[in-house]
């Protein structure tokens, strides 16, 4: 389901559309889909808001009756999207499910957390599986022009500038399809709890961004270090991935063929 | 404010009827109070239910935007009640906060953690100082029949007969109106965070029923032993009560003198 409706859609597929936040529609939906399994994604996310977003608060909530409802339709497991945020950043920078600190410096961490803890109370009690899975740095096509892949990707194929910090800190990206391709994988296994979603592979986020100047041919437009290092960025953070691994999946793109894709994504939307 | 009309108020006091659970309700009665300080005790509180009621989940949103209007409307100071079930209780029974493990066993005690960390974001993010009472073991007028001191309190004064279990268990257990004095305590200081309520005592449940047996002058009508002890019940469950001792604080009533007090009012209750 989606609060829009899909560009496209297969025959296999059946949308619904539905505002999670609204607690008739809610119900409604869960209801109409009266689904065995549940990949919830939705959340605030707009770029440069989600850190402080007042309707962090109401997801929590929505989740947790999301879940609720499910269970009551005849749910029996759910897939929920966590975030790296939720993690201690200030230790060595690998984050290691059941391991590494949980210390939320933001709103949103804060809140993602706290609907992981509810929901597994209520998975334990209404008998329904629940994985959470963590996610750490996205990209690919149609992403915010404000973040870094996409904002590099698209001045270069403008033949504009692009000017970045020196790009130091080492994090682990992975290509939006992969990151779905996670997704499905959990929820067609038995894990539960938290799992964290990544490449399995920290770079710096330099080598992101030569990696994109190759792609777009022009390496010459990167101005790296033209920016200052933003204040409190940890030097490293990285998932360890082995719960995930021990799923089966692995990611199908390598970060120069996901970059690649992206570049060619950002060229056609500027035709 | 209350959902219920009180039964008197003094001139000094404006009270305001509503709903919490109702966000339209909340939004009306936040800013109609436009309150500098908020203490914040509802929650879902049925004997026999509360642990696992699914409420549970719905006032975790609507304490969190209780806040959030709150400092809206100008807050400044809010004390948000919390529980003993938050803590680990497999430990050595001996509550300190920001040192015993949180490890919520209930859906209860896991929505009111969840509450606290949201809470305590929302506060740093929006200039509102937020502590969080833990209550322990509560008594006094009227409670619950089916709980421990009102049962034997209850019993006895009708004349019949009070069977209990061995009560080995040591508990803190506080009269409601020293509770509600801690409270009142805490809105008035500026510590943060979270401050154990209790008498500052662990005592047997055997002691508490004797007491009681004591206050009716029914010893007679006791039967210590005659139930079997709770599956899991963890010997011990008593706060450090030091960061609440700072504050000034101490309880009015000693356990021989709240429950004397209390045994008077079901006396009353029956006649």
């Amino acid at each position: 389901m989606s609060r829009r409706p899909p560009q496209s859609g297969g025959d296999a597929v059946t949308w619904h559309s539905a505002d999670l936040l609204d607690a008739s529609q809610r119900a409604v939906v869960v209801e109409e889909a009266s689904a065995s399994h549940l990949v919830h994604l939705a959340w605030c996310a707009e770029h440069g808001r989600f850190w402080t977003d007042p309707e962090n608060v109401r997801w929590v909530g929505a989740t947790g009756e999301l879940v609720q409802a499910f269970a009551a339709a005849g749910g029996r497991r759910a897939v929920l999207a966590g975030s790296c945020a939720e993690y201690d950043w200030t230790g060595d920078g690998l984050c290691v499910e059941g391991q590494t600190p949980l210390r939320p410096a933001t709103l949103y961490g804060t809140c993602k957390d706290a609907t992981r803890r509810i929901c597994e109370a209520l998975g334990a009690q209404l008998g329904v599986s629940v994985a959470w899975g963590r996610t750490f740095f996205l990209y690919g096509p149609g992403e915010d022009e404000r973040r870094l892949v996409a904002a590099v990707a698209r001045a270069l194929v403008a033949g504009e500038r692009a000017a970045t910090s020196e790009g130091t800190q080492v994090r682990d990206f992975l290509h939006v399809d992969d990151v779905a391709a996670a997704f499905a994988a959990l929820v067609s296994t038995e894990a539960e709890g938290a799992v964290n979603i990544g490449a399995g592979r920290g770079v710096a986020i330099r080598e992101v961004v030569e990696e994109i100047g190759r792609a777009a041919g022009r390496p010459d437009l990167l101005d790296v270090g033209a920016l200052p290092a933003r204040q409190g960025d940890p030097p490293v953070l990285v998932p360890d991935v082995r719960r995930l691994g021990a799923t089966g999946w692995k990611p199908a793109l390598d970060l120069g063929s996901g970059l690649a894709r992206t570049v060619d994504w950002w060229r056609q939307s500027s035709e």
